[in-house]
């Protein structure tokens, strides 16, 4: 098994969806930017059957937020998303609310699992990083080696039954020649949030100060470049955070589940 | 109020969604193809609280058939798609279905309707058949003055915890020199079904006679037509008559409900 934190980006890139998987299972806490390029990374929300219509429902209404890629019924561990490997182990790490505090933030679910949990796998701006780095446009927290900055907005996301929240966004800076290709290239990925939702005015967004993030880690933002804002899946934890659910489960925003779906996948036309 | 049976295919067309769900409010059964041009008609499906989630899954996992346009939550009656309409009166006709066997017909849902029940609106190619007309291509049961003739097929939907069955098509005879447009038309409405499921070969579908639909009435096919298929919003009813839940309700097929949503809202570049 690969230590991530010594390998260099080509190598983490060159990892099997399996071999990445692998070294979460054994307890390794990194950012999956840039691992296992080519596969779908995803975002995790696990909730209680009883608020599994609610969750379902409120992706459905936030579709460019909250796009699904996989649905695991009451008590199912894997999927063909998976391919054998265990929902409970082979993500970095897991974020446990309950009643929309945040209470752990453990490695594996071993503690917290129980057979009437749903889990939602929702897509991954990170899937288009890829297609963005092939044409040229550099993505500034894979090359300055962070997470990706994420935060919370004043827009609302559409509520659905128990559940309401801000919709969050990821930030990634485009020189402002590219603006317009980031656009052009991310409309292609409509199952991984798509198109951006803001461009260039993060005061419309209420978003006071870019180097404080609410989630993942500041960028610097290069002279001439213009902070591009897309949907991103940690917003189910902030309506978990201000619905307050007795118990809901997710990834540690930037630490995704790496899948083994081909990012081509979802690409439409 | 018009007397829906007695207007010419003009007068049907214009009329206005309020106005034709007036007339069926009033009680008039007759399908729904042709009328309120250029706004999206709707396939209905209710089921109970407990399984909702079950159907949102089985919809979020066959989206040709089952494209969700919107969702009324336990116990509402109206949206913004119905402008203010009530889902329990202003469909033409309902299919009431009991552990799985339909055993009524009623043209409101009066003694029916129960505050836990979740209704489910959801798209209709019928929406596509005016871009069809636009683009030269004559709909044969809109000629025929027919409803639309639906099978149920050999291929199966995915299924979803407790709901499974078999896939429901649409079926328009198409000139074969148009077959190319008519997929390129279609295919632009994602969230009405989009690009048919199969083109010319009815027997791969386990359809052994065109002139013997499952639901809706038998079309002629003109020579050198291709019979071409579309999945259909009538394969929940199809998975209800499988599953066997206590208590279903559908719309009674062709007979759909007429939205404030124009057609053209639902069309991708």
């Amino acid at each position: 098994m690969q230590d991530l934190s010594s390998i260099d980006p080509a190598q983490r890139a060159a990892l099997t969806p399996a071999q990445a998987r692998e070294c979460f299972r054994a307890g390794q806490v990194l950012p999956t930017a840039g691992i296992s390029a080519g596969y779908a990374q995803a975002n995790l929300i696990i909730v209680t059957q009883e608020l599994a219509f609610d969750f379902l429902l409120f992706a459905q209404r936030n579709p460019k937020s909250c796009p699904i890629l996989g649905v695991l019924e009451a008590g199912e561990v894997t999927s063909e998303l998976l391919a054998g490997g265990d929902i409970r182990t082979d993500v970095p790490q897991y974020f446990i609310y309950e009643n929309g505090v945040k209470v752990a933030e453990p490695t594996d679910l071993g503690g917290y699992w129980r057979d009437d949990l749903v889990t939602f796998i929702v897509g991954c701006s990170f899937t288009f990083e890829s297609a963005l780095m092939d044409e040229g446009i550099k993505v500034a927290h894979i090359e300055q080696n962070v997470n990706v900055p994420m935060y919370k907005t004043t827009r609302r996301s559409n509520s659905a039954g128990s559940l309401s929240g801000p919709m969050v966004v990821s930030m990634r800076p485009i020189p402002a020649s590219q603006v317009a290709d980031a656009v052009r290239i991310t409309s292609r990925y409509p199952a991984v949030h798509g198109a951006p939702v803001h461009i260039g005015n993060p005061e419309e967004l209420g978003i006071k100060d870019l180097s404080t993030p609410d989630f993942g880690d500041a960028v610097q933002i290069p002279a001439g470049h213009i902070p591009v804002f897309w949907a991103c899946g940690v917003t189910p934890q902030a309506a978990v955070m201000e619905s307050k659910p007795a118990l809901a489960i997710g990834h540690a925003p930037g630490h995704m589940l790496i899948t083994n779906a081909r990012d081509s996948q979802y690409q439409v036309p």
